[in-house]
């Protein structure tokens, strides 16, 4: 499928014709670009178990679109609504049982269940409907979401600027946009042209498969780098910005993210490159004081030693030392920028106020 | 060869029953230790070419072995004197072209030259005699310059401390004790129990193929990491010191070392964590003003998008920043330990003292 432009497809879709999710299948990246049409409830639990869609948005909606898919396909077998309503809320534990820990996945099929409880008594073709439509805002949240990141984000940088960016917080982990990746793109929309750096992001080198990948497909001049290369890159100057996503970000501005962000943080503040945290509401957490309060996932040390290699890389049965995420501090973050705008130290107030003000508007 | 101590090892040795040197194959590391005899001239050449023996002590060995048994090889061949000192010109230069960078290799060879000169007119068998020794003392020497930088730098160091090293400056780069390593090494014969941490070290992967290797082979408390989880493991206090070794130190104390060091410097700096330096004295370059002097040898992208992978992890065509080596300002460094004692800011001063020692008490 070397002929298709990945950046023109949604990174989760739905083919209504078809009653089928369909993705962009992650594992092939970056060698082969395959779509994927999801239909039955297992093909839909493995995709987003063996990763072929990841990223926390992208996930949110594949869930969103698998129940609606599921329910569907069902609906004829289940007429009596209680039958329905039941194989709905099975259907709804067994994909959230595909990855328990990412947020948005539970998020989305609560909101999808919600909107099904909320239409009890209709028609069982309004109530499709309905999911379908609830489905659809949920993928079109995301693409507004991310579009104003990359607005508000596209503020603080200017033509020729040099970029880095690590992990892939880009449109392969939602729907178009991405976070980290939404100021580059729409500078590109606006016809300005900068230089990105993807940190590769051992072990699973989510930069060089995917953020490398996406970038330069999209015709952005990528250059791909170690993650121990960041000093000598930033010391020649070449980095005017630095823009990462975040898993978790505490209300006292403090923030989880990929492991090696506040290494990179760390090695910026040296060299007075500001850092920006680009973050969906959805993933500020108010009731988490600061980055002390997150607990961060250690990983099997197999993915330091032996993935990817044709040979393992360390001696058998070395200890390895290897966290998912680590915590950058508040003082090391130049700004955070949301899609309500670009939010300052002292971040907790900022933050207080992003809430208001979402409350207000209601983007989201 | 499961069976066999490695450590028991030296990285390059002689056999004079064989005529040849043995060298561990490092290309093997860490799944398999193989132990190879090297007697003619193109097997001694490809063993170098190869990195099959690298690091630069123990390529100044292997070449002043080298060009010793083939010296001997060649003796019955060349009766005349001026026929076997032209062979013996041949023959060096021949060995310097392996690795044309390597200081220690034409350094270690001009020597051996210079020694064979110096006996012009004697016998042959007192010639061959004098080149013996001669290899052997250029061994001997690199043995009692790691040690020195060990019992100089285990003074830096108390028991249960966690030590953080960057790439291979290890027994497998030297004879045996390396240089950053050798503090480890010494505090273990002292009976102290040292926690000690490997950077992998990409692209290349000399910490988790050849450091962790090395320091878990000798019973050492040994824990792998990616380059990018320095600030997650010193953020938890594990941290006490950092060793590494260096490719040029400056008059100033700026440091040329593997790409990455100045990275984990920069962390260090930030959790409070002493960076140190092992640098025999033959790495330091009072003609080089500071570290802006050093010119970065830029690598192939390939070692970082396809190398060791199964298949291509990054884009086909993206570019690579790929520099071989960065430079850690010494403002950075807590010290220098050299074969003459450990060395502080301003370094300037103090490295000329040590050149001044180094004068007086030749031990090396």
């Amino acid at each position: 499928m070397d002929c298709m432009n990945v950046m023109e497809i949604d990174t989760v879709d739905i083919d209504l014709e078809k009653n089928a999710v369909v993705i962009i299948d992650q594992t092939k990246l970056p060698n082969e670009v395959v779509l994927k049409n999801l239909r039955d409830p297992k093909e839909i639990w493995e995709a987003i178990y063996k990763l072929e869609v990841r990223g926390a948005p992208a996930i949110g909606v594949a869930a969103a679109f698998g129940i609606f898919v599921i329910a569907k396909d069902l609906s004829d077998s289940c007429k009596d609504e209680v039958a329905f309503f039941e194989m709905f809320a099975q259907q709804k534990e067994y994909l959230n049982s595909s990855r328990p820990t990412a947020v948005n996945l539970s998020w989305a099929l609560n909101r999808m269940e919600a909107c099904l409880n909320a239409h009890k008594g209709e028609s069982r073709e309004d109530q499709l409907l309905a999911l379908q439509k609830e489905a659809i805002e949920i993928r079109d949240e995301d693409i507004r979401v991310c579009k104003k990141i990359g607005e508000y984000g596209v503020e603080l940088l200017k033509d020729k600027d040099g970029v880095l960016t690590h992990c892939n917080a880009g449109k392969l982990a939602t729907i178009r946009y991405g976070t980290a990746t939404s100021p580059i793109y729409v500078a590109k929309e606006r016809g300005m042209n900068l230089r990105v750096y993807c940190d590769e992001t051992r072990p699973l080198l989510q930069g060089a498969r995917l953020t490398a990948f996406e970038l330069f497909e999209s015709g952005i001049d990528t250059t791909l780098l170690c993650d121990n290369m960041s000093a000598a890159l930033m010391k020649q100057g070449k980095v005017n910005a630095i823009f990462v996503g975040c898993d978790r970000v505490a209300a006292n501005g403090d923030t989880a993210n990929k492991i090696g962000t506040s290494v990179v943080a760390t090695v910026a503040a040296r060299y007075g490159v500001p850092v920006y945290i680009a973050a969906p509401t959805s993933t500020i957490d108010m009731n988490c004081a600061s980055g002390d309060d997150i607990v961060i996932e250690q990983r099997a040390g197999e993915e330091v030693t032996d993935m990817w290699y044709k040979k393992p890389m360390a001696p058998k049965g070395v200890k390895v030392f290897n966290p998912a995420f680590d915590v950058t501090d508040h003082e090391l973050i130049a700004g955070i920028v949301t899609e309500y705008g670009n939010d300052r130290a002292p971040y907790t107030d900022y933050l207080k106020e992003i809430f208001k003000k979402k409350k207000e508007m209601r983007l989201s």
